[in-house]
């Protein structure tokens, strides 16, 4: 079985690294980091905390070096996944394509390229120590199920979640996995840009009072969207906002860490994705589209920064 | 007559500035800045810019040295309000105390230590130079009226507005001054906190298509708020905004200066009062509340960096 990882950044590289330790599985990853596509080739690619492992693969900067791969799993932030599907789909022309990233929307991005798409959600975490090198900081389950416009049929589905398990990464195959998926992007989109906006950690933030209001009511918003939708919920996402509490206090949101680093964001994915979704649905969300103008009107004040850095 | 100016700070200190070029008025400024104190008595108060003036008036840091005064003008930020009338009260036992703050709650807070109120809404802007020395950025007009619930006369409220009209500041006297302060209040509730939480200025935010969305359905909340009290809007305060964006399209909020500076905010008398008022009266104002909390939890992240520099 041949396994292309498209963008191969924190996420990406927990997988690269783990289906690269199965004999029967040759792995490609396709990043734009030649720093990191390069120290891969030369000394393979090695994960420390959560895993413990050091892998080896192909990496490239170069998608037309990508050979007919079975599977495609796609890991790029979601503002790069056009880009990075436009690239690499001629690998996957009789393979399937999973998503992994954040949000909603990616899955039919990819499906424009692709004819067999597979919906995932991630809950593993990690940061890029130096090129080549990954840490991974928390563990956590994959859930894939086939995309419902373009679907991967549910033996490739279970062929993938068998791979990723036997590799290390436990997978759940299902028949809807939207469900898994919500519940992220409703958690998500209810909590990081509450950090990009006030530059608290997840918890400092849960304690003051009005806050922590305001993540509820914004669930709320993201929860009838999806009961409308048809979509029935993992878990209560209000809950996950309270477990990250006690779990995960000094948590800064990887919005922030965009905001911080004058990065643009996953915003689109996260609270645009429920307005859109909203919208079609028939279910209002004012406050998702608050936070949603608040985040975008941040970014651009970091690009006028970057562009004129001497004001 | 005898007027004492209540924090002569940037607004306070062009009131100050013009009564004491009054040959019939003596003019008292507290202030807790020793140095802008040293500098008042030692040469006098200057203004420069939209108003060209040096007067001279006593200052002082010491409120027991202040005599009973016939007004009292109210000029500091909005969350030193009850400190500083809870000391200078009683130089306005037979006075007549008028606000010239921001927002709404400050006349509630001095009638709960003066006898007879008047509720000011004031649209100069200046900034301090240096100690002494005030630049007044633009003009407009100053608003007065009796406090509903501890009125002065209307005849005092009259004598205060020819008396700032004679030194120059234009001002009107009316029987009912809460349109004044709310289309003013309903302005800086819907622009001010958009420029602190994005970054952005004025002009630059109303070019953000969301964002200037966000800020007229902030406007509409407080409209609401505004007609279910009652309350007859001078002007409306979504075509405010829209003239703003052409006369002052690179400021940025006071709002967003308080943030840069590690200064809390006047969120509690704006968005804070609009949602108070709005609970009061069984108006709905989410958007308001959402904000409010935003800029909340921004205050709170800037007074943590302060309290651990070294983090």
């Amino acid at each position: 079985m041949r396994i292309c990882v498209v963008g191969c950044g924190a996420i990406g590289s927990l997988f690269a690294a783990h289906l690269a330790s199965l004999d029967d599985v040759e792995v490609w990853a396709y990043d734009l980091s030649q720093a990191h596509v390069a120290a891969i080739n030369a000394n393979g690619l090695r994960l420390s905390g959560a895993s413990e492992l050091l892998s080896h693969l192909r990496a490239t900067s170069d998608a037309a070096e990508i050979p007919p791969c079975d599977f495609g799993i796609v890991a790029t932030k979601a503002l790069h996944t056009r880009a990075a599907i436009e690239a690499t789909a001629h690998a996957f022309a009789d393979g399937a394509v999973c998503s992994v990233q954040n949000g909603v929307g990616n899955e039919e991005i990819i499906a424009e390229h692709c004819e067999r798409v597979i919906r995932g959600t991630t809950f593993p975490a990690g940061h890029i120590v130096e090129p080549g090198w990954v840490e991974q900081d928390t563990g956590g389950a994959t859930w894939v199920g086939p995309f419902e416009p373009r679907p991967a049929s549910i033996d490739e589905v279970r062929l993938l979640a068998d791979t990723l398990t036997r590799a290390g990464m436990q997978a759940v195959p299902m028949s809807d996995a939207r469900g898994a998926q919500w519940t992220k992007l409703i958690f998500n989109a209810a909590t990081n840009p509450i950090g990009a906006l006030t530059r608290l950690t997840h918890g400092q933030a849960c304690d003051e009072e009005p806050l922590r209001a305001l993540i509820s009511r914004l669930v709320a918003e993201g929860v009838a969207v999806a009961h409308q939708l048809g979509i029935v919920l993992d878990s209560d996402p209000d809950a996950l906002v309270d477990h990250a509490r006690e779990v995960a206090y000094d948590h800064k949101a990887s919005m922030l860490q965009d905001v911080l680093a004058g990065r643009p964001t996953e915003v689109d994915a996260l609270n645009g994705g429920i307005v859109r979704e909203g919208r079609d649905a028939g279910v209002p969300t004012p406050l998702n589209e608050a936070i949603y103008a608040l985040i975008k009107g941040l970014e651009s004040s970091t690009r006028r920064d970057q562009e004129a850095p001497a004001r």
